[in-house]
């Protein structure tokens, strides 16, 4: 049994799981007008961003997330310029999309201000400096909205978002509705990825809905996943395009890609890694295959908080 | 939070992380002479056996845990006949095991009777009546001891014990010198299979250890993983045997050796989770080459308790 | 921090604070038609009743709440003969009052039999044989419409029920009404005694508006308390009378009372101990002055749950 | 169950329980060179001032144990001038000393400078202004020594610590030969007090001991309780003396003596306060009295951390 900490952050997996995490130190915690917003450094993970009491990332294993999240879809565009993100907040996102020299612009949208100002301050390992790249803008709006008023057109669009709880700011970022003006936003040979929820046996409907949902309005949709051990649960990403399958590219094209455009310092993907994320268990292939709920504006979906 | 229960099962994963189960029903509980014992039912995952305070296996995932120990590497070897089980108290492994018509004699050395007993009792979704199949044989015995002291040869062997923390029964059967022993009971194709600790970036010392260790006693060595959600941290496992690679089977072949020799029951392992298993994220493979240790009856190793 | 145990029991006190007890053992588990109820053995109180997931007593010290919520009361009678217990499940209770020679029937009427079925079997350190004790008779039945029914009169009632939570069979119990009915079947001596709530800052409404309704129906009502530390938070009890007042009695009576009546055996209650009872903190006595609820049938008081 | 809270802070009261608070907010946070220092606003208690791990005092209740601790003394002597503070980090105690008109001088001696300063700045409702006070005096010493050294006389010493656990700066506080040190330090009339652990059954040892230890210095020792919520178990003191014995100032003396020194604004102390407060229940006297051992320099008492 864990001694000596006292301090501790009780993640709530379901009314009936939770994940316990000693806090080493309390860095910042507030109320924005959309989220409750933590940075704690946790034991075993060091420090990390939490919102409404559900872990973001962790130093320890956010490289996983992240890499897991972006070059899988940037790979799958031939050359990507033009790239939107959707929340990501830490700034993670936007650094790892920046690894890729074809990359002129990185328009990062997320609806709350305080939760970036605070992880450019306190989060600095997450960002590396990316929020002053020439490249990259941040706007605080509400992603959506931007997204049905502009004419602009993205190769690649990632969702980085958190759960859609009930009470929170995602939600309405997990329809159909949602996922047309995403389809319509993309150009030519445009690519997203986002992240889908778990794919633990116990909550696989989140994962399984949003993978219906998207292909609705995709033609191609590659679900995939990764453990990232705070997450305490394997989670869930999808990629979805107008063409491009990354189910397509063997391990050695993959490597190859990196080579060219990323370079070695990644920790977690590379040609192997990405085969074996877009692999899934028999049981998960088989809820994907029996799932028919479809999200949408009136019918949203909440995960558990 | 969690809400309306009250008892509650906190599985410590380190001195800093804990696993928190809301407890339905709490079944049996005793000190056996080797380790506590507890039944539970959890409220996320069903009833599930817990060794030392710690989930060994869950009703509603322990079919991810049985298929992924027992099938690759039954499948490594052409027909096996003679099987020696380490451990596996719930008779699920040997469940498993006798699924395969080619099996004569699946003999199941677990050191626990008290274990064993109360699971035939308490858990028969477990072993479906595998303790009774006229194939299997049970033994109170030390495995190791056993394995020393007989002349017996087995085609395949498969380790199910806890994990090796210091006070425990099993810390002993993880090493170079165990490794030996066990070589030396296969037969010419002979092959093993053993769950080999977290693979968690937080923890993977354990797993890698076992790695390099296997490798003294092995030509081969094939690590493998798998996530079962109840364990919070995703899970490794390794084959070793005398010349098979299980590696080499692709996802086609496997299917076929499925459906000749198992049939159309398993809900986890088929060709495409196979293919999948034996690829390993880039740092976990980092962290394999990177390992020296090779542990030894003199040097043990000590999983957190 | 505590070490090695892993099966927590934690009992809610508020939305922001629970006890958190070790469990040694689950000795019994069930839902009955009225309430969850739970033995078990706690690692420093020894084994507990737990109603809906509140301690009701524990063997370390249960003995400071039956003798706290018994004797004053007995000995503000000049000689009850009969008396009533309304609930008193574990019959700890029933056990007190048998110690007073003068009592010819002591008659508990307790809802719940499956409560008091098991306290017989797994409690024998509470009731000590007084169940089978000639003197005493227990009824399964709704012990207000019991009083509502019956023309028998009582020397001292003892309302020994769990608190007033809305799910749970007793907040009907705690009202002016059942006051009321409580005085009419008192006889021109009796008294009654109940325990009343916490008394800990947090949380002295009920404790203040048992009192207030109290003095709706009898004209003595001398509150009083006792820390019993499985309970964590300091606990309020109540005597009401037709006349008889506990706080003329100084502490050399007391004695004397008990010497001639109980004899040695109590290890709480004493001369000192009764005056030191009926003495309240000034806060406490000042929130007894200004509250102004009175607890009614149509306007219940619930308490947290 | 707690709900909405995920940051809870764990109070380990031992091995096989704790006290569960939610954590509103995390205010500071820090390792001093002698213990560790956290001020947290906890769900049910307010601000509270956490040393290693345990609960110093809360917004909600400090007054309880503060007025406990200084006005009993203080009146226990006719007109005390000069006061010694051992400890008293927060500045409560020196701010309800500061109360009596007749002090001239109240020395407090802390060895944690930085437990003052961080109190200073984030506990102004403690001290409301008392460092500020012309008579008050902060040094920042071993107050052991300082007594050893100084020749200087004191009408009334409080001890105003946190418990003796064995890697914290307070054990050797709590000694015969502290105690003898501190009686050299009084003047004729001189009266000390000083926090004495629980007197909760399960853990009374500190308490009894404690009290016998006094004995051998002092010819008057008067032990007295209160209950403190926050604290979670019910807690001693003690009063020790060249002479005066608060137990014979009655409810209307004690009131008297309030009136002309103290004023109206106390919320728990009074003369029936004081009554009840001198007052222990029956198994505590036993426990006292059988009570032997006596804590020395070499012979120290650890309590549970």
């Amino acid at each position: 049994m864990p001694i000596k900490n006292f301090r501790w952050f009780i993640e709530a997996l379901s009314p009936e799981e939770g994940h316990l995490h000693g806090i080493q130190r309390a860095l910042f915690s507030a109320q924005t007008p959309f989220q409750s917003l933590d940075i704690m450094e946790l034991g075993s993970y060091g420090k990390a961003l939490i919102l409404d009491g559900k872990i973001q990332s962790s130093l320890l294993d956010e490289f996983i997330y992240h890499e897991t999240l972006v070059h899988p879809a940037m790979l799958s565009h031939p050359a990507p310029k033009n790239v939107f993100i959707v929340g990501g907040g830490e700034g993670a996102t936007l650094r790892e999309v920046l690894r890729h020299p074809s990359v002129e612009r990185a328009l990062m949208v997320d609806i709350d201000e305080e939760v970036v100002n605070r992880c450019r301050e306190l989060l600095p390992e997450w960002h590396r400096g990316a929020f002053d790249d020439p490249r990259a803008e941040v706007r605080f709006l509400d992603a959506r909205r931007y997204l049905e008023e502009t004419d602009e057109r993205f190769d690649v669009i990632i969702i980085d978002i958190s759960e859609p709880v009930e009470e929170g700011p995602a939600y309405l970022l997990f329809t159909r509705e949602f996922y047309r003006i995403v389809h319509r936003r993309l150009t030519d040979h445009g690519v997203i990825a986002l992240q889908a929820g778990t794919v633990s046996l116990s909550n696989l409907s989140c994962f399984t809905a949003i993978h219906q949902t998207l292909r609705t309005a995709f033609p191609v949709v590659a679900p995939y996943w990764a453990t990232i051990p705070s997450f305490a649960l394997p989670w869930g990403f999808s990629i979805a395009s107008k063409g491009s399958d990354p189910r397509t590219f063997g391990p050695g094209a993959v490597d190859r890609l990196i080579a060219e455009r990323i370079g070695p310092d990644l920790r977690y993907y590379d040609g192997q890694t990405h085969q074996m994320s877009f692999l899934l268990p028999k049981y998960v292939r088989r809820h994907l295959e029996e799932e028919k709920r479809i999200i949408e504006d009136n019918a949203p979906l909440f995960t558990f908080h």
